[in-house]
């Protein structure tokens, strides 16, 4: 790409789903300390909603999606990004195959999460919620670095996870008020169970939870730490 | 660019500024009638907030964004785009160079605002006021064309303008609450003068305006309008 000026690009693969791409890019505008347009980071976003479903490929063992995160990833990098960010958990399962068609570095969003989580607050003791598509679960990208970091992991029962399935559905479709009390009952169910924080590990998650309503668990939202690291390793925040 | 499939992606040329953009791609994706990820419009956005203001640059006859702008929309038509659009008001000062460095239609801000305005309910007696940059209300860009679909348009004074100055910049900086209150008190003055209605012809604006409130003036967002006209273009919309 001819730009007139060359600042460092952030390469965006979104559209997985579109939704949680445009909160993501929310999120890593609204971190930037600028004070007017200059001040913020440039970036190139391709957003494909159209390609296959991450989670039911998975489930399948259907390999679609390697094809099209691969050549996405690619040509982000012939553009002259100097970082490439997915926001969407589930698609990376494919981070090798990605990482390999990639002249440049991937933030990967587990790691984003684990330095967000050494950075946070939450509390070491008690349990950790991991909330995400099927396939996320099955690769286990979050509770193996979870576990890693000394925290101990739980995944919902098969009930909880149709929950999850449907929150995600629900803000894929746009449904965000049926999302939201889907969440708020599933919060307190977990809680119940002695869940004491979650990992909200799929970017559509954030999209159904109230930050009007004090009775949440205490969370982790993978977009914003994505944002943050991406942030960090870009010279844009501390 | 390869893709894997190939349906119609619209290019954006964002970043002026990068929140006013982000609140576009939220509207363009809100408004597609969408069940599942498949079935919402694929797009590719270049956001350069590093390019030059446009509203100083038209104000001091400095014609650099003209290059940023020219290259911009060049390199999404190279992408295979099939739409172009600009969520920012004031780029369209050099809107035919645009159209001329590229091969494929752009969709122009202020037409899309007439569309919009032909198909909403909003009184057709009574002032109409344009609120945008300096830049833009100098262009006539919006009131050439509202007089033409027989509105009665006014544009504020200095101390009004000096308001809507302030307002822009408070939203590029992040002041949301600030910029707020002082769209607040410009509405009311502005009733006060006689004002039916507004144009939020700058795409910073819609982001000042509380929908909560109750007390507003009907106004028509150019970045929704933008959203509709684009979405309807490429067949997401009747």
């Amino acid at each position: 790409m001819t730009r007139p000026q060359q600042q460092p690009l952030l390469g965006i693969l979104g559209g997985m789903g579109p939704l949680a791409t445009v909160d993501f890019l929310g999120k890593l505008t609204r971190l930037v300390p600028a004070h007017c347009d200059q001040d913020h980071l440039p970036w190139l976003t391709l957003s494909q909603p159209d390609m296959p479903d991450r989670s039911s490929a998975i489930r399948d063992g259907d390999d679609r999606p390697r094809e099209w995160l691969a050549k996405g990833v690619a040509w982000l990098a012939e553009q002259g990004v100097s970082l490439i960010a997915l926001p969407c958990s589930t698609s990376h399962f494919w981070f090798e195959a990605m990482q390999e068609a990639s002249s440049v570095p991937i933030m990967h969003i587990a790691d984003a999460t684990v330095e967000e989580l050494r950075l946070s607050p939450l509390p070491r003791s008690g349990k950790v919620a991991v909330l995400a598509t099927r396939g996320t679960i099955r690769s286990g990208m979050y509770s193996a670095r979870l576990r890693a970091a000394d925290f101990q992991v739980v995944v919902p029962d098969e009930a909880g996870q149709m929950k999850v399935d449907r929150i995600i559905a629900q803000v894929k479709a746009g449904e965000g008020s049926a999302a939201r009390q889907e969440m708020q009952l599933l919060q307190a169910e977990l809680s119940r169970q002695g869940v004491a924080a979650l990992v909200l590990g799929c970017t559509e998650l954030p999209l159904a939870c109230d930050h009007r309503s004090a009775d949440g668990l205490p969370a982790v939202d993978v977009s914003l730490a994505l944002a943050r690291a991406c942030l960090r390793r870009l010279g844009y925040l501390d």
